[in-house]
């Protein structure tokens, strides 16, 4: 069986009811997430073993998040406990021409001041296959960077395949901190995976015809962008997301795979958006939980995107859907139709 | 005035909130439902004398189902009491390309279990002009087609003209013992309705050109399929809904009529969809509140399909808009523009 | 900086949760509105001073509505207290081809018997630079119809600049009636406003080849419109809302502007729809608030439109959007990518 | 089988969710109450034939109150429609030292302007055995005075036993007013029934030793009001509800009887309250459904006082319990213990 | 550490809001229980293994119960899947003299038709050092008595202690079936647990002086009933609950405790209540708890009486409180201070 | 009028549903509070010129905090914007035995940052005949603390009466070094405020026979204690709440004050609490709103008692009661009969 391990934050998401925006709310909906958390969780619902690695704080609150992974089949034996405060932030869904907005207010949580002695790797990564992370967990603190890259090293010593999605956070790190950092941690890394914004973003590689917010992204030039980056850190696979946002409600969702030698493309979904936070992480799990296996690119892409044009529709961070009914909508079934 | 009598089962049907999975909820939302049942609360609402017979137990959960056909203008005086349990039916509502979901918790019910002499039929149907059914309730149990087939005699001998909605359920039976059941329960029926897949399911006759699953519904195809139909079992009218399932949130929804002669075809509705359940109810309850006043075939067909269109827009099974509203859509005000 | 009065009432408005029927529900969401009050809402989030003038209850009902005002920022020290009742309006939230629906229950409300005598329309008005009302306010009562014309009267010697959206509504008054006041009040009034049925219901000025229930809008034949009433009335300017209900879910949206000499006419918007009401209201508050600044008719009319455009993804009356992210919209990007 | 006829409004009752103050609500629960809609869903809880008589506008917000009563097994065919508007009250529920407060907004609904030709008394009456009506009808218009007065009469010659709650409202008229219209319409009354306040308000019998806001209630002075109300007005029966309120959270619950010539005092129960509002009118409800069956005296008082207990524990104004769960209660189990 | 085995059945439990009736609700909160599971969620809170045995349906519905299970701590790897359907319970909240009233629909539940084949005891128990069941289990059907016979044979043979809470439910079976199975049983158990109603409905062993539903509970006699049930069966333990029922909404609760010498009695609490489902069960984890690990009887008993108080105030089923929370009370703090 | 300027922290305060725990939790209500800030909402609830300060962050989070303050009429043209971000507390409700639990999110937030030129404070307190702060602001850091000091001094010399709630916070500080901060501190104040542990925790003046989590609060040596606060610090009058905690659900509330001459106490009220949070900060403001328009003390604590009484039965930390109210149950109407 996979057995595959996460490590970054888990935090408490807030959010105002339906399309409420937050001067409007009078109660927030509690959700939890965090990138690699959501990968864990999709993970777990696709029967994987998943092992989810953080530090939270003692208290009820974080206690709610360790049942939340719990609920969901997350193994949380390795969560470190202790420190002052758990994360958070709140997001008020858009819709239409109305963007949706993240408020963080995530400093100085348990995990961004976790020293390196905390985690014992060595013990936490014994008998997995796979190691994920983001480009977030480096860019919480010094020290949750300094962790990653324990993590990565372990990782990569014990044989495990490593994977790492960019995801470049702009209110937590400058570009040119993050190209520093992540630059370092790329020489560990097998399969990298990006939305269309992230090498740009990270490593200042460009696509070429696209312009994001007028809708317009020319899947033809992340060839490029795909083949850079294999050919700058030599990684064995590069995936890359391709969102068209439409609106705040519609989005047109692909994407594409360069495994070193052919490139793959998607179907593309034009998807009626409940909640589109979490839409890459339920991509890398997707991905993960095929290539961890040893299915071939072409699948494992179909897969991962059907995967990730599921999670659109379902609210909250985290993927909650079968492998069941990924595969039938890999297989040409996004009617709709009632399930009875 | 009409009195239109339906016989069959109502369940409680319980729903997460929104567009939340199951195994997200916290709280079901409490409705009511069952293929006759929404046929005669829409009937009620359009201001016909509508009677509608089942078995229910007597503890307040079925009281409540009870007071829920009052409270819309059913006539419940016939509803025999007694038996351990109501059915009950859980609904997960899809969006975009995750279809709806629907767990079925219904073995055993009252209804299923009904004796043949708990209900008078020649008293019950004493004054209505109209009987109603749908292939549902024979699937239900050999004593429920037993109870169907002696108010099908029963409607007949009176003079009622009768509509049977052919609703096949392949989570109840087999298409074998479907059709067995089904073509013997024909011979009573004036009026013959079914959706795209129904002829195919319950009698094998089927559309040519159609992937229903690739969102492709051929409406000339269907004509062939009535005509079958009525020539089989003679059938003074055939109807069908076509329903062209763009996405579970955006479907294409129209109708066709069959009187022996002529076929007449309806405008086609897109529809953004709100609850999409009950769909093929109100389009029956439309047929039967115009073909019993004597409605000609092409307007009586336009009305259903206007009618199920609304309910479409509506939440839960049954189809709450006025005549009124029907015919506002059908004179061919779909702009939606605010009515102050 | 800007000092804005707005006369009007402002009502309590209940809703089902979201799309129920009022035959449905079982609880009303509480909003407040009413034409002037939402341009008093929406001009207070802009930065603007805004000063909102009527009549409500000494109870609590109404001081909450008084709180609601406050809450946004609202100048509410002018508002007279007395009176038995405020006015209330149910809404019921379309879908697709289903309308919504209002019900008013405003009759005898406390700004519909107010008295000439207690508004101190010297005292309110000093220090302000602009007065905007609608043709709601004269359509209440002949004492608001009074009330209004003292204020426009004391606006006018003052040297405010004085906006009059028509709003024409039919459940309030005839179109004679209407026609007769509004002629009277439009002599005071410099910038008028209307939508697409406003000027052919008020002063029977139609635009050709335009059919609204069928979705219908003629842009162009709308220039016609705004010339004629400027040249009949003498207004500065004169700007025209210009919706396409596609069905209740998905409008058009667009505006154009005659300033006398040149045509401006507005981005158009598709728009999917969160709540429509208030949707002119937050056009005038653009307008408004940009005219009053002095900035260009072209920019005003595309920075309302933007604006107005927004405010159909906001639930409740009022445009809850600040000046950064109309100019983000007006700018260009509508593509609705999370901002983090 | 007891055919009883109540007479009076049905209002919208809106309050705020639990403790919330109006102040803070940003929703409305939506129940209907009123003095006698709510004796008549009481009645047809209790198996009885309960036809409720008022006038309501056709609009759907009448349409959901006369749905109400409908899922409650009322009669509601002698129901007028027409008119502009309905009632409404505001309810903020009180705890402990904070008493509830309501806010009524009924004027000029649609039962205060019927015209005294919109009710057939005669056919309306025709195969009842009881009439009811509460001293809040007359005192809404004087209009509903007259059908009062009217329907009074009627029942008297028809042979009805007639009831009345004199149910004093200071918001509606004076003691004067009230005094008078009142004593005018005692003369066709059989049943009287008051609380501990209603006969010094009406008729100034004033109960000795008695100070309500200190929640000292005088049980036995009671015997003295009602004999003086017996001897005045020529009762067969008085019955007097005698509240002792310690807080809005706990009250004291009893109930006297007197039927010229003895005097029966109910058991006392002490109640934690969840809402008692209604809390007389499940009183009139128990004593009508007793007596106009022919228990006797004792056994009815003891029926209601329990009925009534009982209804302080049910949320909104109408007492939703059956026969058996007032008798389980009135034979001394009040022990609250689980009932599996 | 700890590691304690239970086996029942977990179900749906659904209730109307807050004290809303069944025939008033619109929503059912959703919460899961049932009397072991209850225990073994109990357990986990308080930081033992616990793993709960039981056989559930393979749908979302029975998935949702199993991540509910997991949330808490509880290990569900030894949950057979299959079978039809789950059972459910419908719980109606009480208030002052109205009792909660529970509907159940548990038949032809999973667990009930599960095979003596479908647990693979020797597997289940090694490890554990402790057994509980109650005597629900074996009244679901035959099938499930066996299961429970099985388990407490194999429980027994491999030296874990064992407890049973009698819990006699008569609408499962009858005083008789239960004490024919029940007999049977307690040969394997060491810790026999019951309310003070059980010893008088399993086993005819009643308390002197005792009138439950009039209020009264003689403590002193039921050492008596204790004796007996010890002298009975030779229980190194038997513990009883006491509970006085003052009305649905205040409780007075203690218990006490014989170990073949001695008599323990534990403080008395006058519990406000927020739920009082599963008061007993949370007992049984507080006796099993300390009992497993070696803490004397009347600690023990202090504990569990304490643990079970605080149960009363928590909503649902199961006990969600921690040792150190219990402590806090057992210590002497019941004032409720606020712990910042 | 009266002009009262408060000085603290505003924090976002969320709460599960009703008595859900924390980690039952999948929503928490929104409501604001702090010290100082339930203060000013309640001096504004009485009529009184409110001002607060404090600094917030420019974001919609902390923007709906200042929209909660104006919305019940407190002056926010002071408060500083700026910083990261803003405190949270999250509570859960307690009931019976169980406690209200707190925990809070606080550090780093905007005023515990604020630097000391960012408080303007002899503009801000020009006007104002009234300041007041409580013992959380300088606990919160060394700069707030020096913020308050500054704040106390200029009162001082513009001639301000000063108050100071005492209100020690375990969690914040020590009492080592509240003790010695605020001594520094009290050579400014007029007015000290406590409840029955504050003169304990602070200052290590004890209560004789006093056990508090036993619920013994001893009334008559709390003279000694207000006498020696009085004399060590130079007070002109101290006031001391004294709650007995009879559980989570009810409370005996009193006070006493004592101004150098005499020792006045108050009524004392058994409360059935709904939220006890803000008791104390409503005392304080009903105090502060007396002795601020010359009331004699005896008759300004018995309003303040009944004030803060009566927070006990609302929802969230501000005491949202008119003076009406307050005078109603001042002058001994207890009783909770409804108000119509």
């Amino acid at each position: 069986m996979n057995r595959i391990v996460t490590f970054g934050e888990i935090m408490l998401r807030l959010q105002p009811r339906q399309y409420q925006r937050i001067l409007q709310a009078d109660a927030f909906d509690i959700v939890y997430g965090g990138g690699e958390a959501n990968v864990a969780v999709s993970l777990a619902m696709l029967g994987d073993q998943s092992v989810f690695v953080t530090k939270l704080p003692k208290h009820d609150l974080a206690q709610a998040a360790v049942n939340y992974l719990r609920r969901y089949g997350v193994d949380t034996q390795w969560i470190s406990r202790g420190g002052d405060r758990m994360g958070i932030y709140f997001v008020e869904k858009g819709a239409s021409q109305r963007p949706s907005k993240v408020i963080y207010d995530r400093k100085d949580s348990a995990i961004a001041e976790a020293s390196t002695d905390e985690f014992h790797w060595e013990e936490v990564l014994r008998g997995a296959n796979w190691f994920h992370v983001t480009g977030i967990t480096p860019a919480i603190s010094q020290a949750a960077a300094e962790n990653c890259l324990r993590a990565l090293q372990t990782a990569k010593r014990l044989g495990l395949t490593v994977s790492c999605d960019l995801n470049y956070r702009k209110n937590l790190w400058s570009r040119e901190q993050a190209g520093q950092v992540m630059q370092e941690l790329m020489q560990y890394v097998d399969v990298c995976i990006g939305n269309e914004e992230d090498a740009a973003d990270v490593f200042g590689i460009r696509a070429e015809q696209t312009e994001l917010t007028a809708g317009k992204v020319n899947h033809a030039s992340y060839k490029a962008v795909a083949k850079q980056l294999a050919d700058r850190f030599g990684f064995s696979k590069v995936a890359i997301t391709l969102r068209t946002s439409i609106s705040a409600s519609d989005n047109q969702w692909a994407a594409m795979l360069y495994d070193g030698t052919d490139f793959y493309e998607s179907k593309s979904y034009n998807v009626h958006i409940v909640d589109r936070v979490g839409g890459g992480d339920s991509f890398s799990a997707g991905l993960i939980h095929c290539l961890s296996k040893g299915v071939n690119p072409g699948e494992a892409l179909e897969f991962a995107a059907a995967a990730s044009c599921l999670k659109h529709t379902i609210e909250g961070d985290a993927n909650l859907v079968s492998e069941a009914e990924i595969r039938q909508l890999m297989m040409g079934d996004g009617s709709g139709r009632v399930q009875r």
